[in-house]
């Protein structure tokens, strides 16, 4: 897949080592992740809100309520900043200066179109649904058409982004090298715990296999 | 611990049933959090980056380098927007449509001041490391003036804040009752793995106990 081009928003001044611009890393990022920060601009200052996303090829859709704040605040095609970040582990230094994240994360700009399309919100909203467990589309009753019409759909094309990694051990000042103290990573990553079947369950459910050995890494 | 006020920014137009305003819990959402977002206003469009961040009382920080994009857009008072989202679940209904996460998540409104005291620095800065892991500043090599003086350190009042829940099972429209497919929640969490002590480690070094079980709850 294609490195992209840097643009002055996508340029880092600090760092640059940790900077990325393949695709194929930045389309990882964004399916491993579960929701995404949006930030615009209301009046003049800034607004963000955590919600859901799915991507499909070049784009990166979100959703919402025809009536909320954030849908009608940027459907006529806000300026919109978009964060996924993935924590993987704590970098403990022996000085308190070079302590740190593990982190793979993805910034990206962009202005939202709304999709109006019945065919292709139908086809969002699929993968909306996957990506929360890959195959729980062909086992929920789908969206009706009032559902749908309650539902906006806005999408993203993925174009003024990067990617920001840092991982590995952690690096210290030479004249700290005996300071004593453990000093490494300690690996942190989202664990699924046991299923809570809802209590009003349909009596003889078996639990899918996309929610068995469940992990967001693909 | 007292009910703030919402202000025009803090009150929701949608799902006003998620949002609270109680201290107690937006200090826990904080406190268990690894990171936040934080967004500003530059040149009209929105910017957002992922940053650490550590809670002392009722003020948020928030460092970098004095050299970094972020901390000479910010240092001088502008507008910021905070977030912090911690994912408890995904919420599998019968329906697409009711499909949801269960999180818990802070939205924090504020301008940042810049922290010159050199005590109260280093007290925020060996937080920020406790926030890592408790009692971590005990262990490691703390800042020197270089490093405390290429360190920009600010703060922002917890002051225009509010916190979102979505917690229990899913809820789906009544003609749902009886479509056939399992549904409930799968609790998600952070987990650690193994410590990865570093290849150039101290001989003889013992894992911590702060290392030891590692929990993000408190």
């Amino acid at each position: 897949m294609p490195k992209l081009t840097p643009t002055t928003r996508t340029t880092p001044t600090r760092l640059p080592k940790r900077v990325d611009y393949d695709l194929e890393l930045i389309y990882e990022i964004l399916d491993e992740g579960l929701y995404c920060n949006v930030a615009y601009v209301q009046d003049g200052l800034p607004f963000m809100l955590p919600t859901g996303y799915c991507r499909i090829g070049a784009t990166l859709y979100i959703h919402g309520s025809v009536g909320s704040h954030m849908i009608r605040s940027i459907e006529h095609g806000a300026d919109l900043c978009i964060s996924v970040t993935l924590v993987d582990g704590i970098v403990l230094a022996r000085s308190a200066f070079h302590h740190s994240i593990n982190y793979r994360s993805v910034i990206m700009f962009g202005k939202p179109f709304l999709v109006e399309n019945e065919a292709e919100k139908m086809n969002v909203l699929a993968q909306f649904t996957n990506h929360f467990a890959d195959g729980r589309w062909d086992d929920v009753r789908h969206p009706d058409d009032a559902e749908l019409r309650r539902t906006a759909v806005l999408g993203i094309r993925i174009e003024e982004v990067s990617a920001k990694v840092r991982s590995g051990p952690p690096k210290d000042e030479e004249s700290d090298d005996n300071w004593p103290c453990w000093s490494g990573v300690l690996p942190l990553q989202y664990t699924a715990g046991a299923p809570q079947e809802r209590e009003d369950a349909v009596p003889g459910m078996v639990l899918p296999d996309y929610l068995k050995n469940y992990s967001r890494k693909k």
